[in-house]
């Protein structure tokens, strides 16, 4: 038993994504702004709410985003709202869906770096066709052995790859931003963990903490240099003594 | 040299998908209808020419036809369309993303006949997240070894999913009704091929014909109850004499 993969998540691990739909939050509570006193009125929970109820129809992604946006738009202001207004939201959209790949610092050497002693792969859940073209736009992507996009990232998901990949949870090892989705999952099934926080947290992927009894197999790295570090010291663990 | 592995195309092949679109569009219609002359407007040429230029942004699927439909209606409209119909619309697109799972007659039976001689994966093309609601809610999604979400099927998505099936092109046989993406691009490298048309195709996936040369390794099924019968006259021809 020791590692066999290391896996790296995309979004906020790899490159900027929230910052994106934290600007095009913003610029919608503008446009809103413009019909309902903001400072009484909620905007956020309100678009939070639609967005919970709709994740299971429309899933993860900036179209789901953009779709929630128009439907708690027009239920906020009564229907006042102008379809100027509204394809103004489907050009926020468009831009957090078009916006050019900017790797975080520091993250291609640790990519280089653990790729050196593991194979690698790159799983990130979300909209298919808008990860497929932020993969193809780097020049990481040729380090991953496998790219998998994924709707959920649940135990049930990663179990189901760790099958086609043929590796056991022991010895796999995820690298990635959000305890909910890249950590906990992984922990709870027997894996390893290295959380590297980003300074901004999408409001449906916080957590309270990882359970006490999984913290063995988890460390923290502060920014993507520590990452390489960090893998080799649970690697170290993981190996059979 | 023989048949390893059959693949199954999911929309139109496996259930009813290209109808629910064709009513949301003859909805869209009587949407706009209220607001210009359907008679001399050009509707469906307006919104063919949009979901066109969006789909390098949105993907195939549901949501980026609501999206489409949404930034037609404006422009169509000229920013007349009022707040509530493009709630139609977003409502429109939802009934898509949820209407109940309809298998077409006779592809349970075909299914499971193919799967007694091949092993069988999925391969369909869109939205990942609808894709894998519609796959969970059938009873076939068992059979299948693999299944396969992708947003193009083109040569070269073929290739890269052949070297995770570890098959050559050589001994794949795909069955779809779409003849530009289940079948062209899989008779292009190499592959074997069944078309199942179905009654009604998506305007963006009409091809002219199959290029004479590649006619050997493809056969036509006029409806699923004649799929087995089909891919064994092309794995016998597969087969080495």
């Amino acid at each position: 038993m020791s590692i066999q993969m290391v896996g790296f998540d995309a979004d906020d691990t790899l490159w900027k994504s929230q910052d994106y739909f934290d600007a095009a939050q913003a610029e919608f509570e503008s446009i809103i702004g413009q019909y309902i006193d903001l400072s009484v009125a909620g905007v956020q929970d309100h678009l939070l709410q639609v967005e919970k109820q709709n994740i299971a129809v429309f899933g993860y992604g900036a179209k789901g985003m953009m779709l929630s946006m128009m439907e708690s738009a027009i239920e906020m202001t009564e229907g006042r709202i102008t379809s100027s207004d509204i394809r103004r939201i489907l050009d926020l959209g468009k831009g957090v869906l078009q916006h050019p790949v900017e790797l975080l610092p520091g993250i291609e050497e640790a990519v280089d770096e653990v790729s050196r002693y593991f194979p690698i792969v790159l799983i990130t859940k979300g909209d298919l066709f808008h990860q497929e073209a932020k993969v193809k736009a780097t020049p990481l992507s040729k380090r991953f052995k496998r790219i998998e996009i994924v709707s959920e990232k649940d135990p049930q998901t990663y179990r189901r790859l760790f099958g086609e990949f043929a590796v056991a949870p022991s010895e796999f090892m995820m690298i990635g931003n959000s305890l909910k989705s890249d950590i906990e999952p992984i922990l709870a099934i027997g894996g390893w963990g290295v959380h590297v926080p980003y300074h901004t947290t999408w409001a449906h992927e916080t957590v309270d903490g990882i359970d006490e009894s999984l913290l063995s197999n988890f460390r923290t790295a502060t920014n993507a240099s520590e990452i390489p570090r960090k893998v080799r010291e649970l690697a170290d663990l993981a190996r059979p003594s």
